[in-house]
């Protein structure tokens, strides 16, 4: 029996990563068998994608190419993890999918959400997610977050200005208007074991 | 006023090469300014992106995948070196472009010709080529041509057998008969001399 397929979604600062952990532990504490990934999820071809995007020398590097880039390291992290983990019928929890592409890429930085999601179709084929949790906070809480968190390392995105962030939250509830079966929100503006404990909740009333 | 974008395409062993370097130096001698190219044609951010896809560990890199890096690295070519060139009212000819991509992945990998399109017309935004010469020599006929030129490096593609040749051939008229207007049949089945010849009278009886 195929396996299922479960993508965290939102933007800078909505604590994704701690409660992504936090419902793997659980999940396998009730026995489930679990895969946590991120493109581009140690799969040697996305890595090598990934620094092309991140090498910081690549001023030059044009919206579409960066899409185009991203795009084919979700193929490969999707081919080489995600689907032999879905055969074998595992959950497979992912730290963002096309959803960010489509909010970040094609709506926040303007290159087209329709666009970015052709090229995304092609790259995941018919693999969409089964579930797909966004976790909702205001971008300038969000970011207020984050700025508090000294032990978290800064990433480029991390210093787009408030009004980038603003746009990507934008592009998430476009998104949830899109695919209401899909996509969940999850109020993010509590405390962190609160917010694992509603996206817990929801995964597993999901699974039944 | 925009430069005009002229593209060389066909199967291995056409000559497309030889024939190029010899029709960008007479339109240079009537002068004309000429950018001649091929992608990915220096461009630092491509050039990294073909290392990817020629790596020869990367035997586990999936077909779309590798469709994906070859539009990225296109846009980038394009966007770096084709576009500036064109606005500066510049000849671009440009050896393979978006035709090989739908001849040798989408139909003779079979990515599907459509598909592949997609994703390409995501890459070059509106810039299809003004006119593309294809270059027709019978598969066989060519590979033997490559066979004889001990001179001339083996690249992956001459090594895939006859068979995939062949589609890629077939390709190659699906195009010409899906963009008639775009694509122009040159016999490169005699010495390239006169391949050289009529491709160039055919480039400029298409400026005038």
């Amino acid at each position: 029996m195929r396996g299922y397929f479960i993508t965290f979604e939102g933007g800078e600062g909505a604590g994704k990563t701690s409660v992504l952990k936090a419902v793997e532990q659980r999940l396998l504490e009730n026995g489930h068998e679990v895969v946590a990934t991120r493109e581009p999820g140690g799969i040697e071809i996305a890595e090598n994608i990934r620094q092309i995007i991140l090498d910081p020398s690549h001023t030059e590097m044009d919206g579409k190419t960066e899409a185009l880039l991203y795009a084919a390291a979700r193929r490969q992290h999707l081919v080489e993890k995600v689907l032999p983990a879905l055969q074998e019928g595992k959950i497979v929890l992912c730290d963002r999918f096309i959803d960010s592409s489509l909010a970040y890429q094609g709506y926040a930085r303007g290159l087209g959400m329709e666009e970015v999601f052709q090229i995304n179709k092609f790259a995941i084929s018919k693999c969409m997610p089964d579930l797909t949790l966004f976790f909702d906070i205001q971008p300038e809480t969000g970011l207020k977050r984050i700025a508090a968190n000294k032990q978290r390392e800064k990433n480029r995105l991390d210093l787009e200005n408030v009004k980038f962030h603003e746009k990507v939250y934008e592009a998430y509830q476009l998104l949830l208007d899109k695919f209401p079966g899909r996509i969940h929100s999850i109020n993010a503006d509590q405390p962190i074991d609160m917010v694992a404990n509603a996206a817990y909740e929801k995964i597993v009333s999901f699974l039944h």
